[in-house]
């Protein structure tokens, strides 16, 4: 079980640089975005160098960006949200049109919308969205590769769910319950950290 | 499965008000603190009135401190770590001799020390270490009423150990990896939630 994937969207998170690392609520939430952040690829020791996350923000001025992290090229990352928020906020103020630009080590900013962006992703991942009504992650057998679509703390909309759905193969739960979306990562990564602490053991 | 408690053990945590929420880390890893709160409470839509959580700070100048946090009587608690540092900041700045003192709702400041306070824990909880080369959470038996002891980044002592063994029922583990503790505290709800959730279904 190596690489995975998680792709934040959120509606409200800010578009531009222009907010304080001493309000993170206040820029659309961007705290919940630095959260997940921390939870895709931080472990006691070091970073997950096989995950990669992908925050859409979809907040004003300027929507749509997209922050591509990579675990295998960054250089440093915090775990505190003000930390991550310097390096969000840092993406966020370098102009991009076409293509992608990079920001810092391992962090990557491009203007993509959510449909071309899931054709890009399906290329390369298998796409499961992650909601609580889904099918229980301890049941579903996942792959090397498994991309994971989360809502932000309001969830996604109607048409975005359209979309989603369309392209992945399956909807997973984490929990009984509804959770914020950076417990649900740990909660996926601890499954899957299993699988392969297991296939590892029996190898 | 309902009640559940959380104590988590910091020797860098500042244990006054003196620090700056707009550098938690510096304050001996008080952004540590912060997220195991967020992870103790916090669900999607509201807060886990059952559970408490106990911070244990023995960094300086003025060690021990034990913040109580009881999920039932919390009024708001933000999900972001500037607002919890506030509310641990405030807890720290009130002044404590004996007994224990309400500085926000649910939440009280006391001097107690480590020892003292298993004794006082062991009446009413069962306790559990979780520490990575525990047993496998999914195989122990828990019951309404229990209560994990974690460390912080740096873990515990040689001599803190001794003393949570003293009390603790069983070592467990919640991951094959070495997981920060607020990521930890979040598998160990999940299990708790699951069992919770299968017990409801099989009534």
């Amino acid at each position: 079980m190596g690489m995975r994937g998680f792709l934040v969207i959120s509606n409200s998170a800010r578009t531009s640089s222009d907010f304080s690392l001493n309000d993170l609520p206040g820029a659309g939430r961007m705290d919940v975005m630095c959260r997940c952040v921390n939870s895709v690829f931080l472990t006691s020791h070091g970073m997950r160098k096989d995950a990669t996350a992908y925050l859409l923000l979809l907040g004003p001025p300027d929507p749509p960006k997209l922050i591509r992290m990579e675990g295998s090229e960054l250089k440093y990352l915090g775990p505190d949200e003000r930390n991550i928020g310097g390096l969000i906020r840092k993406a966020l103020g370098v102009k991009v049109e076409r293509g992608e630009r990079m920001t810092s080590p391992g962090i990557y900013v491009s203007k993509i919308h959510l449909e071309e962006l899931f054709e890009m992703l399906s290329d390369e991942w298998d796409i499961y969205y992650l909601r609580e009504d889904g099918e229980d992650i301890r049941n579903v057998g996942l792959e090397d590769g498994s991309l994971f679509v989360l809502g932000d703390q309001n969830g996604l909309t109607e048409d975005q769910e359209r979309i989603v759905e369309k392209f992945a193969k399956a909807t997973v739960s984490v929990s009984p319950l509804s959770l914020h979306s950076d417990h649900c990562i740990i909660i996926a990564h601890a499954e899957l950290d299993r699988r392969s602490h297991d296939e590892g053991s029996s190898a």
